[in-house]
């Protein structure tokens, strides 16, 4: 069995390359929830539901974001009545927002309902938010502080960062999570935004002491490729904090939490300054542009 | 000014009338919200909107309900996952929900979105939620309590009911009500159901004293002709009740707040019988089946 700490896009990607590699893998994706937002009335987890609907085959690859086949006429209307519209929220995704929204008022929780839905989709693969509790990703920048989303979507993470705060206050991981993590031959961390979707997972209490222990058995996808992030703002993030927006700040900043590290072809040239922090290091292609890429990437985390 | 107490599909027809007749008249609608729903995380006001809706002239006349020209694909998605489909939804009608479910997150009042939405769709009319605190009209009935929209659109109205509990609390009325029907030369109970949704209206501290000191100047329409509800359970309901399910039994039931009672023409046997419980009777057509008949009715409540 596999856990593997889950953002949104990356991560939903390396889950549904891994279940082609192997169908009989048992996989459990442990999933940020620190960019949950409440809008409408709604309760929203867009990295839950990125990888739910990644893996049910039913997002929109050309868009690179929502779902395929998606309309906007409830968005549309919103829109005209003056309502809040800068989150775009399609049809078909209010659905799923709506089952959460109401399941969630009948006393579930976050993890039930991703059960209901993983099943619902027939996934093949668990999906967990690290916690039930609150996590809050809030990040103070140039024009003040934001929350995830407002920086994400709002302001099209194109303003400048100077601290990034995860509100995780008693957050407690769900027995679940502590369940798989203890239960996993290898425990994968996808090639997610160390800062904006792993740490707050490991800001979720006892995450980052559990990976510590279990460090050896740690592998992670390096997000950043030639020193760029290829999707998302990762890269100017790392610069605006101070970290080196390359595979070896990655490297820098998981040392105490990962083992190995698996970096892409192109940044061969860092494979010896990352062993030097103390980390094995992997070098292989992490694109997946190719169902083959995505196989090679699958064997090196798996072997 | 004329104040109307209003319940959802006859208040609004009649509001609607009342509108065309004389566009100088100055009119308030006072609105229940015992019928308010909080569902999928959505604060839902079915009178509020159907008032809304059907002075907007968006309604759906030939369903009778809900808006013209509606889609449901959310709600067929919501449906295709298991959700809770049973109170339907439209596309274009969850527009006004996240609307209104966001403002009150952001610290709005129902009366501010009232007054937002209809200075939106230019409606000529203000409407007024009776009160911005809780009401709920509860139902016991042959299958257990019921939640009115359980009552109503779970189970058809088609279920026997033992009593009718409308939950107010410390529900106040709003001081745009108080003022409105302070400053109001005639208040009009509209042709809605009494027990329904005129008696939570009146449930709201202080409507029904308000109601009482003004009784020579207020005049309902009965919402029963020949003893049958144009629309709804008011007949059975009265009935279930052990009123009279016509509108003598309407009579009774408004005596102490209500001067003046409106019945129909096929009534008129009824009106000595009304004015023997000390309300005045005008007896007219109350049917609105057309332009002609909408006039008289206007005429006899603004004489």
């Amino acid at each position: 069995m596999i856990s593997v700490l889950s953002g949104g896009v990356g991560a939903a990607r390396l889950l549904a390359a891994l279940r082609r590699y192997d169908e009989k893998l048992e996989l459990e994706a442990i999933v940020n929830v620190g960019d949950d937002l409440t809008l409408h009335g709604l309760t929203i987890c867009p990295d839950l539901d990125t990888i739910t609907y990644t893996l049910a085959g039913l997002h929109n690859v050309d868009a690179g974001w929502g779902l395929a086949g998606e309309s906007w006429r409830v968005m549309d209307e919103l829109a005209a009545l003056g309502g809040a519209a800068w989150f775009r929220l399609g049809d078909r995704d209010l659905a799923t927002h709506l089952y959460r929204s109401q399941r969630l008022a009948e006393g579930a929780t976050k993890t039930d309902v991703a059960r209901e839905l993983a099943a619902h989709f027939a996934l093949g693969v668990r999906v967990l938010p690290a916690t039930n509790d609150v996590v809050a990703t809030m990040l103070d920048t140039e024009v003040g502080p934001l929350s995830f989303q407002e920086y994400f979507v709002a302001h099209h993470h194109d303003v400048r960062v100077t601290r990034v705060r995860v509100e995780a206050h008693d957050a407690r991981a769900t027995p679940e999570v502590l369940a798989s993590l203890a239960r996993a031959r290898r425990i994968i961390v996808a090639p997610s935004n160390p800062v904006l979707s792993i740490d707050p997972i490991l800001a979720v209490s006892p995450l980052r002491e559990v990976l510590r222990e279990r460090r050896d058995e740690v592998i992670a996808v390096s997000p950043l490729v030639g020193g760029r992030a290829l999707k998302g703002p990762a890269d100017r993030l790392l610069r605006d904090l101070g970290h080196r927006p390359d595979s070896l700040g990655v490297a820098q900043l998981y040392r105490d939490v990962v083992g190995t590290l698996v970096i892409d072809e192109v940044d061969a040239a860092l494979a010896d300054d990352v062993r030097e922090l103390g980390l094995r290091c992997v070098v292989t292609t992490t694109v997946m542009a190719d169902p083959h890429d995505a196989q090679r990437l699958c064997e090196a985390l798996l072997a």
